[in-house]
């Protein structure tokens, strides 16, 4: 478990950053957050979730921290770095929640000051919602912490990471350099949302609703999407992302070759395969499929 | 409510027969099924779904019933057909739970006799298992069903056919023509399979469970899937899958390229629009998404 004396400052209280401040809390962390809005830090407030918050960036706020996780969009999390990297304690560790990595991670360390350490992670938990009202510690209770170290990181701050991912309750915690990780993300995360967005736009769906069973359903989930932060993750991995659905469009041909030429052994050996290798993604007995 | 003296015959006792006996035991009807294995008979004994019930199909048994629920292959329901329509009493109703239609209803109608009515239905539930061991008439409770009426259909048949759909506890029962339904099922169920077969099989995913969020396993979750059935359900309906793949492959390919251009307006505009169509298709608060 994470050192209980750590003071922790959450900048950025929206779905993810409010799950982080409920769930280290709730563990008896001493909690702080920066946020832009004051309303946001009334919620929080109580909710019993921080005990200090400010909406302005000083040093006198800042210095008062060990741990920061910076729950912004990228290109916030690098301004901020700029502009108030001057604030930080020496000594001061700091994590993010950014779900792309080669873009951001190599970024922040060239530009961040020596005494001050910057470890990467990716908590691989969400929901189609955003704001701090919908934050809910429980979503990483089945979820995956990814945490994308490099040369510059310390094996010490890689293990204070991997601590923080256990105690938010994640289940799993594993460790990728951040070139793995985006195009791990690339295939499991961008490649997917790209499928559910074609697969709800791509034609007129009015009334449709009356007929679908449970598998439109489930693949349209997450089409359900925050256009701002989505379209500037699949940017910052684009060529990772090119790739994937490049990989998939590849197969998908071959599947409708397949059923153009009315090849059943092809067909059913894709479907074989496919039955075959969603073994490994089911859940425990009991729990969502 | 489906008159209470109906006698029925479910042919065929799988996933989906045995959820038919199971719901419509359970709701007092008298039921008998025929199935190729005498296990199979002996499970759903057991389970009180059936009263009686047959390996041998045979004109003393056929006779016997009102109502006849085919619950076969497609090539397997027209082959049944064709060798045992004649033990079928004057006057019999004959329905199916086919998942593709302009295939099979013309076809049956056209061989059937004429004191003999098929009036066709897709109950639009399922799960990823075959065999009468998986089956659970909970299966219906939030799901579609849905009557494709012809004109060689009597008003009296499609009533009885939609009582039968609100009797099994379906909760919307409607009507489409077989070119609409094939149309509907080849976009919201055949392609959504192919989707998943596609994900699943384009790459190497070896240890991939480790690093994936939600949304891989609920695009997948229908990649493991009956390769017997659904190849013959694809070929069944393939004009229409081929056409909805490709309406799909079309609005992959945009935002492929809006990415590669990076085209944030287009690709925003695109999740805008994906978001606003998923709305559609909520359940109700409080049940799965």
């Amino acid at each position: 478990m994470l050192d209980k004396n750590l003071k922790i400052c959450i900048v950025g209280l929206g779905l993810m950053g409010g799950s982080y401040a409920e769930a280290l809390s709730s563990r008896g962390y001493e909690v702080g957050a920066l946020a832009r809005r004051s309303q946001t830090l009334d919620y929080a407030f109580q909710k019993g979730w921080i005990t200090s918050g400010e909406t302005e960036v000083t040093k006198e706020y800042i210095e008062k921290f060990d741990l920061f996780v910076f729950a912004l969009y990228p290109h916030i999390f690098i301004e901020w770095i700029e502009n108030y990297q001057q604030f930080f304690r020496p000594g001061t560790l700091i994590t993010d929640v950014t779900g792309v990595k080669g873009s951001t991670v190599y970024k922040i360390q060239s530009i961040l000051r020596p005494d001050v350490e910057f470890i990467a992670a990716h908590p691989m938990a969400g929901r189609e919602k955003s704001g701090i009202e919908y934050a809910d510690s429980g979503i990483f209770e089945a979820a995956n912490y990814i945490v994308t170290p490099t040369e510059k990181n310390t094996e010490k701050a890689v293990a204070v990471c991997e601590e923080l991912g256990r105690t938010l309750g994640f289940k799993s915690v594993s460790r990728l350099c951040p070139e793995k990780h985006d195009e791990m993300i690339g295939f499991l995360s961008q490649l997917t949302h790209c499928i559910a967005v074609s697969l709800m736009t791509c034609r007129d769906t009015d009334g449709f609703e009356k007929y679908t069973g449970d598998s439109f359903r489930d693949l349209t989930r997450i089409a359900n999407i925050n256009d701002e932060m989505w379209s500037e993750l699949f940017l910052q991995n684009k060529e990772q992302l090119l790739k994937q659905m490049e990989l998939f469009s590849g197969t998908f041909e071959k599947l409708k070759e397949a059923i153009e030429n009315g090849d059943t052994e092809e067909m059913r050996a894709l479907m074989r395969l496919s039955t075959e290798r969603r073994k490994n993604f089911n859940r425990e007995e009991g729990t969502k499929k």
